[in-house]
């Protein structure tokens, strides 16, 4: 059976996976980030043997240019154009396919055969990103950047993102924003995995940074359901992971915006699969480029 | 050479006309909408004879159920869950296809020939529609709702839409919008075409209307941008008419919020078609279930 080479390319580790048609996994590995994270990724795809796979996916952390197979990720500094996808084709010696990280977890969702065939994947991590699959394939855009759901602004007269617009999801929603949050109206504790520790327990301004960031989740998956008429809604992330202190109130502000009849049927669902949903991405991504159906 | 009947329903009259697959228009009619829509439909369409039309396609003021060929349109109070595909299939003995006016206004400027393989077309008129096209196809959505740019809430804690949501465009934007706005701050004259007219005159409130609602439409739009990566937006309806006091500041505010690399690339310019934009699109649409490339 045909297999190919999955990578994920994120800000903290990079993974990759040999991944069959039959969507098994046959191998794995995971590599902190280094200094040099040149070094990280072929020190990666040297643990696995190129031959017998058919090519590669990768799912990267933005932005990236996908027709110039160059990244720029935000939290790797040292790679600024960097052409990931010349790099990997050149240590392999097979064709590479480059999509966003939350480009590739809603096509491994979608794969994986947990959704509906139009779907809006989201990540609530560091960043907030998206991917979308319509109609049954993962649509990416004229410039490889469709899904960019962070960048919804959701209130103009907010505060700057670093993206250089104004009231961004990014800038209510991410981990560190609800974290700013709860820290300016006196809760002391380090990060957002505290946080949502604090929420779980009910402290209140923990439970309202999160109540805050889903409200703002919930305008943004509200805007996608209305412009592109989905229905399915798979999040996941690191600050997905809080589960219903997150979970609760976004279902609660989404039945309570909906509006417009056909927006009332958007479920919202945590992903099952974790990280993998995006190795599972990133491999479709590689039998899609190699044309093998999958 | 084969040819379709285009029928655009509107809020105040109803057009239709024969066009040719080389995008002529053959013959053409438009009936004020009677007490009685449905006895306006029928004069409409018995003004054209079906022998040697291959199809029809209908864009229709909305909310529409496409699969169900069904139409509820706001202003068209008579027609609830109307069956609009079916009647007409009747009338004229041919295959129908429907579809919501800003999708056909949207379709029909890509047909013929004004836009990128990827655009937004919005309507601005009475109430703010919009419609896809995506990698050269009209991009409908699972119930056939995509596009709904009037709906996206650029402010939660804004004033309640009529579709139920806080905050959407169109309780900004919209002709009847801005023009609550304006008399609401002291101007008094009666409608949105006054309105513009004030605003080239150079009212001040009158121009706040416009840079106000141009602003909320430029948050869609780069909302819009960032979801389904597009580049290029064509602007129509009767609002839309009012022309530099609406176009002015909607560049410029598109041009502040713009955030992110590929949302800078984006262009807004006016319909050239004006309302036989529609009707292109019907006509598209009916070329497209007929198998006729066009």
């Amino acid at each position: 059976m045909s297999a190919v080479l999955a990578v994920d390319i994120g800000g903290t580790t990079f993974a990759a996976a040999t991944v069959r048609a039959d969507r098994s996994i046959a191998a794995r590995a995971e590599v902190p980030l280094g200094a040099d994270p040149s070094a990280t990724l072929a020190n990666l795809i040297d643990r696995f043997d190129p031959h017998g796979l058919i090519g590669v996916g990768i799912g990267s952390a933005g932005p990236l240019d996908a027709a110039a197979g160059t990244v720029s990720p935000v939290n790797i500094g040292a790679w600024r154009n960097y052409p990931l996808t010349s790099v990997v084709g050149e240590l392999t010696g097979l064709p590479v396919g480059l999509a966003g990280d939350a480009q590739c977890m809603a096509l491994g969702e979608y794969w994986h055969g947990a959704a509906a065939p139009s779907m809006l994947g989201v990540v609530v991590s560091t960043g907030i990103g998206g991917g979308l699959v319509l109609d049954g394939e993962p649509y990416f855009g004229r410039s490889g950047n469709a899904g960019h759901i962070g960048h919804i602004s959701i209130d103009p007269a907010g505060p700057l993102c670093r993206c250089g617009a104004t009231g961004c999801v990014e800038t209510i929603a991410s981990g560190p924003s609800m974290t700013a949050f709860a820290r300016s109206h006196g809760w002391t504790g380090p990060d957002a995995k505290a946080l949502s520790a604090a929420a779980s327990a009910g402290h209140p301004v923990a439970r309202l940074a999160f109540a805050r960031g889903a409200a703002a989740l919930a305008t943004a998956i509200r805007t996608t359901a209305a412009l592109v008429d989905i229905d399915t809604v798979v999040v996941g992330g690191g600050v997905a992971a809080a589960g219903e202190v997150l979970f609760g109130p976004l279902r609660r502000a989404l039945a309570e915006q909906a509006g417009l009849g056909f927006l009332r049927h958007v479920t919202v669902t945590p992903t099952t699969l974790d990280r993998d949903a995006g190795l599972y991405g990133a491999a479709a991504l590689a039998f899609a480029l190699a044309g093998v159906p999958v």
